[in-house]
């Protein structure tokens, strides 16, 4: 199996003047409107219109296992990823209710999960591997191939959602364990150390929290060489990462929105980031999460987060939370008058 | 024209354990979706019920004009304010765009506007100074009998709304010269210095800001037994905020839900919460924004706002942005489904 790293266009950086001149002769002080401005704007540089618009918006959560689970990583027990996709299924996880609310498309990307799961039509069965990923304290979670097959996959999605008419992407994430992947992907790329990179997860005691730091140590140990994106990849996981990170390259790729959410999520986004920095002129920082290491790595990739409400759920909940924000950048622009057509003076100058 | 201070209901501290109960149930790690947990315990609270929920919310803009802005506190001329609301009726403003966007019932509130206004559905003729409030360097901005009659029309507004069904009120204002009225009712309240009370407002240069802050010493000055809410009102007006402060407190009375907006609507809040403090149990902080006095009375009141997008606009806008944020408070709450009905294992224990 081999994978291309896609190409990202350029940003329409000849519009930024014409831009910026559109937004500031809507009746409002400049400026006044803050980071919707500052959204708005960079939308119209990524969809190369004076006039950007969200269209058919898909929540997906990528859902896949974890071998270190075995490990005790988490609070919860590996049998939570099946019984939460089913949740998802069911219509009632966070994620459920956020996207109803906001009209989002929600889909379920089956790519390790350690179970059968039915045939539904919110589910695609993107399974590359069956039984989870491989324990990463005994060996590589993915090998080299396997990793190429989630990078494809997660590009092929992009590409299904361009062909629907989908021109952003809401990103999300399940998966017991997942929190210690994105931990080790994170020290293993930026050279952090482990105490930064790893926090509570999804709710750790002190206890549980140092005994999670000591695995990890020895994890990070028995992968010397996994310091570039693709071997970091095999060497921690998950599949459902790895595919998330084809998906954001893709979607860059067709100049579709990339919408993060917390910290599995934006560990993802830096993999993808090392492999192509471009990925980040098409991304929207949803939020910064009640994790350090979550806020420490936005800051690390630039971003300028649009909330900021103590979230630590994943699922995308965050990401679509900010959703209605980014609606808004677009129809101020849209549907504002301007100081001429409403007859508003002007400052004085 | 006799004003009285509404009494406001306690909070429904009798369910405070049943609903911390219910949000920690819903197949969620516990505290993961953060400041959402919070508004949806306050909002059950608010409502006294276990299933808080939000109807026919209705965003208004107090509107009024000030004989202050004769010496050049804002850097708009003072006619903005008829053309804004012309706007408003229009459908041409940031809140009306984030209004449509939610499903928001605009209003407009005729306070004081300078200059007749024509008939319209959305227009509500509240005009208690047909001219706008008097210059305050000169003598009181307002009497003690037109401040009460601001008062009790505030006090009606919100009664007619609640009688509609509605159980939520988004504050707005448009008024050229409001900032001013907001920086002096906040230190002649709080004691804090006029630099920290005032800033750029919408869109003062150094030197419009350090002449800004000459007059308004001078209008201090002028009136040193303003220190209590209803005198201070009377000294600094504004009539749009004298009118929000009787709102705010008849909404709260009434056990609706007070969103507050940027610096002017908190500075009528502050006032508000000095005449009865229970107002601020019913209030939902939604942002804090780039001037810097509105984030230091948030901080005061104790607030803990929902967004920080660093707009500093008025009309309601930060408000109206964040209503999705209360929405979804109680949809998870109304929506998600618990640990036994989804056969979802809990957190070790």
């Amino acid at each position: 199996m081999s994978y291309k790293i896609p190409t990202i266009p350029s940003l329409a950086h000849h519009l930024e003047a014409d831009l910026r001149a559109a937004i500031d002769n809507k009746t409002k002080p400049p400026g006044s409107l803050g980071q919707l401005e500052t959204l708005a704007l960079r939308l119209g540089l990524m969809q190369d219109t004076l006039a950007p618009a969200l269209r058919r918006p898909a929540s997906l959560v990528f859902a896949g296992d974890h071998g270190l689970a075995d490990e005790g990583v988490s609070p919860f027990p590996k049998a939570v990823t099946v019984q939460m996709v089913l949740n998802f299924l069911a219509g009632g996880a966070a994620i459920n209710v956020f996207a109803r609310q906001h009209g989002l498309d929600l889909r379920v990307i089956d790519a390790a999960v350690a179970g059968p799961l039915p045939a539904h039509p919110q589910l695609l069965d993107r399974k590359i591997m069956p039984s989870g990923t491989r324990n990463a304290l005994h060996g590589p979670a993915m090998t080299p191939d396997e990793v190429a097959r989630c990078l494809a996959a997660g590009d092929q999605l992009a590409a299904d959602l361009a062909a629907g008419g989908c021109n952003a992407v809401i990103f999300g994430e399940m998966g017991i364990g997942n929190t210690s992947a994105a931990s080790l992907l994170m020290t293993a790329l930026t050279g952090m150390p482990i105490e930064t990179t790893t926090g509570r997860g999804s709710g750790h005691d002190p206890a549980g929290l140092a005994r999670k730091r000591d695995i990890l140590a020895r994890v990070l140990a028995r992968h010397p060489g996994a310091t570039t994106p693709l071997a970091a990849l095999a060497a921690f996981g998950g599949a459902e990462m790895a595919m998330m990170t084809g998906a954001m390259l893709g979607a860059a790729a067709r100049r579709m929105v990339v919408l993060n959410d917390g910290f599995i999520v934006t560990a993802s986004l830096l993999v993808a980031a090392r492999l192509n920095p471009a990925v980040l002129d098409y991304t929207v920082f949803s939020h910064t999460s009640a994790e350090g290491a979550h806020d420490a790595l936005v800051k690390h990739l630039g971003g300028q987060p649009l909330l900021a409400l103590d979230l630590r759920l994943g699922e995308g909940t965050g990401a679509a939370l900010a959703w209605p924000l980014l609606l808004s950048a677009t129809r101020f622009l849209q549907e504002m008058a301007t100081f001429e057509t409403a007859s508003v003076n002007k400052i004085h100058t």
